[in-house]
């Protein structure tokens, strides 16, 4: 079992929700650091690139979605305010999107990409169904 | 002149947008970091309090709020996807109401929530007032 | 093979170590995740049982702990100054064997201190072996 | 007065310190502040620059020295642990020499690069006088 969901089944906080939702969560949160690693280092592999000067958008963007991702893992590993977790999980998975995007049209000529898209995917997956798994908001 | 202004004016990135903007985002900038600051000077100051127990919601909140400020400053300091900057300022705005809300209950009885509480107000302005000032999102 | 390892891999940068030394720097690196994780969430089950006035100072080092390896993990993740990356490590041990020892403490009695106090050790561990196996600092 | 500054003199864990000591140490979270602000900017405005293939080990230590100094920031923001406090000092103060004589390299040519190198003198004689006022550390 992860530290991420070892961590949640021993809060005292933790509500008795069922299992599977637990999961989805304690996935979200491995994911999420998974990607914030994988951005941080994608972002120092492109500098090392002869072909740096293409890549420029790629590293800001690995540079947001890793800040963004960290933050996220952090948000979610405290019990409180769903309210703010949803809307921090919808700006994640666009970093997301927005990262793997990218990554994923170098891929084909730089591994470091390929390995960072498919963490970004998962990650961008991971935070779809974790919202999904969330009460829908209350109506104003 | 702070250091988010001088670092925004000598950036050869930066579009050759009036003066009025520039001013709006180094503004949010530095009320960004000042929240992040505060925050989690708040949080630590909560955990010293005899009234511990009763500040346990105010103390989650703090550190959502620090490490959302913290991320959305380092996003607005990166010149790239106005998109992810939009969404993430909405989610920072909504942070600093909660917090700021919660911390003004505390308000009258301690020091330290009253100026956490101008703080977050003052970076939920200075949120609001970038996203007016920025493009309005391509329709879909 | 973890992510931080398919990272190392495939870094343009990456010097041609020995396969030892990089699952070393890999191994570290995923462990200062786990436990910035684990030390996030302790403090939030810190923060939600009954005794949390005597918990203050877990709470106050899993923070610390929780910002310091989230910090050293981006700075090991870029190859950058292996004389930053020394000091850096130095200081991570230690607030991993402050929170470590503070934990362990309680873990008797609250099973979220002791998955961390786990997750401390085991990054204490990491960081130590990284740093006997980096070369050592030159003579001044 | 700064918000740093606010949030040390109305947190009820203040020990009765002189004046001058508790100004040193709002000085030195503030110039920390700064100091991660310009170097995320510096890191970013470099990436725009024609030359930047010449200067990857600017970003590398800008991005380094963000992240440690926003961790020591935090750190001195939460009254624990005088002794994780002068760890994380001395290695924020090399990362901060480290990372001024190299943007200092480039101020000649590049306005950003001029801007960090002060930001990051100041953090690290703001750095260095926290240290002269801190307790010395017990003889082992």
């Amino acid at each position: 079992m992860s530290y991420a969901e070892q961590m949640l089944r021993t809060s005292p906080t933790n509500p008795p929700v069922d299992d599977q939702r637990l999961t989805v969560l304690a996935q979200a949160i491995e994911a999420l650091f998974d990607c914030a690693q994988a951005c941080t280092a994608c972002a120092d592999a492109c500098l090392a690139e002869d072909s740096v000067k293409d890549l420029v958008r790629c590293i800001r963007l690995n540079l947001h979605c890793a800040d963004l991702c960290a933050t996220t893992a952090r948000i979610l590993s405290r019990q409180e305010s769903p309210e703010l977790a949803r809307v921090v999980l919808e700006a994640c998975a666009l970093a997301c999107k927005l990262c793997g995007d990218e990554c994923a049209g170098h891929a084909a000529h730089m591994e470091h990409c390929r390995v960072c898209a498919e963490a970004c995917r998962r990650c961008e997956d991971a935070c779809r169904q974790l919202l999904a798994s969330l009460e829908p908001p209350k109506l104003r």
